[in-house]
């Protein structure tokens, strides 16, 4: 493989999340972004889904370096099971700018992973990787110390662009490094791994400055109380309902473990600046009139267990949503959250409350780059090859489309999957051999491929429920020698029907019967009749196909 | 109660879907609409969700008759179920126009539900029902025969709108009979209770008769197959797909049993006109080339067992997508259904397909009225009262803000909830005492209120999965006389892990021999000290909560 150099997606590419990617030269490894993502409501009783990192643990030993382009879930919330994984003796060093670098150790405090290289990396910077040298170039993005990855080699530079938009009047006022993006561009960029969320939306995304006025216009026109919901990570939009309830002389109370935490996180960096005396308690809300606050919030995604989901419930402790509120959504909901979302606007209006969502005003700006910019980019960096990341099949599709319409040779354009390595010598870049990728499941404390079994036994358990059979035999001849036990649970309709449950119990004795005429004793083979036979009957009878568990106990 | 017009929404309000209404007058009551709704993702396992109809068990005796606005399942879907519970002798007539006639005949018949008494009505004919003089009034909708329904009393008039709109140029050139609503108006109608749906779209709602020419415009940039999906009710769509096809010397498959079943019924009733020679089989497909072909398919919902998303599968045996091909989605997701859509969407990316939705081309009309023309429903009809019908609870609040700016009195509007009746007399209106109002669901065969057992014990099973331990003991002392059984279903990541079964057989010994040290004997009180001792055991190990089923028999 020496001369080549490969870059290996495992997440990201046809999915929306868990991205992560492996870029390697002469056999060593930098791994950029090990991020997670939620499980799909089919994905019963799932807490995360990973992407399956089996390649990093085999490769463990050529592991030069992890960067993490910023501090979304999706981009780091692997890192501390890919870090357990590949052990503490072969932890590389783990580059990121100053606030993901915070937001990440706050993560593996968490988990307990303690004394791990977490190294803040300055854009410009650059640091040797084995083969590589790493470089950040700073992007802009809906969270502060958002950055690309160039990663360069003898062959040429490979740059992961991270999540990123073109926002020229950003509000720590730095925007995207436009001239280092050029520089890299002329200097001749060998392939560019570009973020494809929004290549859907014509022209450009909105500036995140261009919110924080259309919040104080919103603002003014509330009587009662205020409660505005955002991503707790979005440190500038909390920066911006900090500043427009300042110049509305309304106190703010910081509601929700998160957003406490990531405020808290980001003023001891200087990413926001709040004012002495503006800040109150969550317990000190009732103190202040109903036109003197704004609440700020965990939620915008309506998750089940955020502070404005429990308001929207009426179970949240200290702030309870009444009639002269006024709810404000700063965010729209990420694919697959709109019905949870949905869900929690209603219950606010049921409690009487106002909603104003960024359908009604232009109080949110995505974090990432429409058409226009992705196109920009391609033409800043003039990449040799085009390898669009992070979206659906759909949105890699398009964005393929948008680098063939700004000029890219259709050749140089690949439209990969998780999985499989794009591969690029002085010859050319082709797909090679896959590699292992899927997902991986965390469930509880543990970790790993549990969606063989475990899973569609929980879909049939979800869909009809489970008729346990206990039948008590004898060692001697396989009579039954106790009445069979019959329980069942998620089996509506039953608890009234009383005769159902003899009538099983008789099918029971039936089967057992048979099976001693058959001179069957082996109790593996004797519950395989028994579970046919209930089975069978369960389904003449209901219609249903609960999951049938007959144990056999020999006394 | 006498004197008084009492208006009892049992379905609709707070939600979309279901609608069901009960309006009574002299203690006789007319039932509009029986509909259902589709269940939620975490109504696991459940089939189809009813309204709770208590109330029209308890009353079968008083009701006049049923009047059905129009054939869509959340307007119908529910008869079936109301007919086997109210019973044939108590069964009234049951009104609607003849395509709804038709096409709720049709699911009665899967039902075996035969001799009902289903009477056509013609709009404009009034027929009595008890105090009431009926009438249907003729309304734009995306399925013909929609109407609305006028109930005449001694004490005036109430108009249930049904889903509308105000086509102006409806495929079928029947507009919504405007002047026969000024009319009622000119009489002073006394309530309105108006669809809710598009209340938060500004202007008005496209006219259907406008897709047309767009299916045809895209149709023509097309080069291989089409398949173009969209409601199989909504006749007057499949039509203009149909025209669009021939037009370019296309032949048409229906594929999808209810779309070829809505076709033969619409073509029998005179609503949908097909040219001889131009209906190809499903199996005929590959008969022709593909610049020959369009395919109508159900699935516009990314329904899990539709002829789309087996398409998107890989799944379908006559159709299989491939490059080239487009799939054109001529409706839009209904909220809720935007997962499910979406991920259908990106499996035919996936197969290498093109995807075309509304988002593109104007390829889809809404069937409900916009704003503007609630607005004009409003000024057309006077009426001295508004109720809001067919909408979640920000749409009923929209719907009487917009009724306030036309210069209703808002104490005149009323924003309802299921199961509230609201009462009219000559001194004014008001709600009061509310009724039996809810969901029941139907699981299987069976229907009835199974929330509170069988799905929170479904949550568990979902979620953690099951733990069974069966204990033998014997009834003279209750000590142990077999090893207990430990079996697990939905517990991921055990099956690796013997040594935690024998651990836990441990925990179970243990906790028998307390017991038996206690003198506890009785069965149940056994049962419950398992039960405690296993979970905790399971908790403390596993950190997680599965559903511990502690058995013991007694031999």
């Amino acid at each position: 493989m020496s001369g080549a150099l490969r870059v290996l997606p495992l997440g990201g590419l046809g999915e929306i999340g868990k991205n992560m990617t492996v870029v390697e030269y002469d056999d060593r490894i930098v791994v950029v972004d090990t991020g997670l993502m939620f499980p799909a409501p089919d994905q019963l009783g799932i807490d995360l889904v990973l992407p399956d990192f089996t390649y990093l643990r085999e490769r463990a030993e050529d592991i030069e370096a992890i960067v993490l382009t910023h501090g979304h879930e999706d981009h780091v919330g692997a890192l501390p099971f890919v870090l357990r994984e590949i052990g503490p003796r072969a932890t590389p060093p783990i580059y990121g700018g100053p606030l993901t670098v915070a937001m990440v150790r706050s993560k593996l405090d968490e988990h307990r992973l303690r004394d791990v290289p977490l190294e803040e990396l300055a854009p410009g910077d650059q640091v040797d990787a084995g083969p590589f040298g790493l470089e950040l170039v700073k992007m802009a993005h809906s969270i502060p110390d958002s950055c690309g990855v160039a990663l360069t080699c003898e062959l040429g530079t490979a740059l992961v662009t991270g999540d990123y938009k073109f926002d020229q009047t950003p509000v720590d006022g730095v925007p995207a490094d436009v001239s280092r993006l050029a520089e890299l561009g002329r200097e001749g960029l060998l392939v560019l791994c570009g973020d494809s969320t929004n290549v859907d939306r014509p022209g450009i995304a909105v500036s995140e400055s261009s919110v924080g006025p259309h919040l104080e216009e919103v603002f003014g026109r509330c009587e009662g109380r205020i409660v505005v919901t955002s991503f707790a990570s979005n440190i500038h939009r909390v920066q911006q309902v900090v500043d427009a309830a300042g110049a509305l002389g309304r106190k703010v109370a910081l509601v929700g473990r998160s957003m406490r935490k990531n405020v808290n996180i980001g003023r001891q960096l200087g990413h926001i600046d709040i004012p002495e005396g503006i800040l109150v308690g969550v317990r000190e809300i009732e103190d202040f009139p109903d036109h003197k606050l704004v609440a700020i919030s965990t939620g915008s995604q309506g998750e089940p267990l955020s502070a404005l989901r429990r308001m929207a419930h009426g179970d949240h402790p200290q702030l309870e949503l009444r009639e002269g509120d006024t709810v404000i959504f700063s965010a729209t909901p990420i694919p697959g959250n709109e019905r949870a979302v949905n869900e929690t606007i209603d219950r606010i209006y049921q409690l009487g409350a106002n909603v104003i969502t960024a359908r009604d005003a232009p109080i949110h700006a995505s974090g990432h780059g429409y058409a226009e910019e992705l196109k920009l980019m391609i033409n800043l960096t003039s990449p040799r090859y085009v390898f669009p990341f992070h979206g659906d099949h759909r949105r890699l599709r398009l964005h393929g489309q948008l680098a063939e319409a700004v000029g890219i040779d259709p050749e140089a354009v690949f439209r990969g999957e998780n999985g499989l390595p794009l591969e690029i010598d002085g010859h050319g870049a082709r797909f090679v051999e896959p590699e292992q990728a899927g997902m991986i499941f965390v469930d509880g404390v543990d970790f790993g491929d549990i969606e063989d079994v475990a899973l569609r036994d929980r879909r049939t358990l979800s869909a009809d429920g489970i008729f346990i059979v206990v039948a008590t035999v004898s060692g001697q001849d396989g009579s039954s020698v106790a009445q069979p036990e019959i329980i069942f649970r998620g089996v509506p309709f039953l608890e009234t029907e009383d005769g159902f449950v003899e009538e099983i119990r008789g099918a029971v004795e039936e089967s057992l019967d048979r099976s001693a005429r058959d001179d069957i004793s082996e109790i593996s083979l004797l519950q395989d009749h028994l579970h046919d036979d209930v089975a069978k009957f369960v389904y003449d009878r209901l219609k249903r196909r609960p999951l049938v568990l007959p144990v056999v106990v020999e006394v």
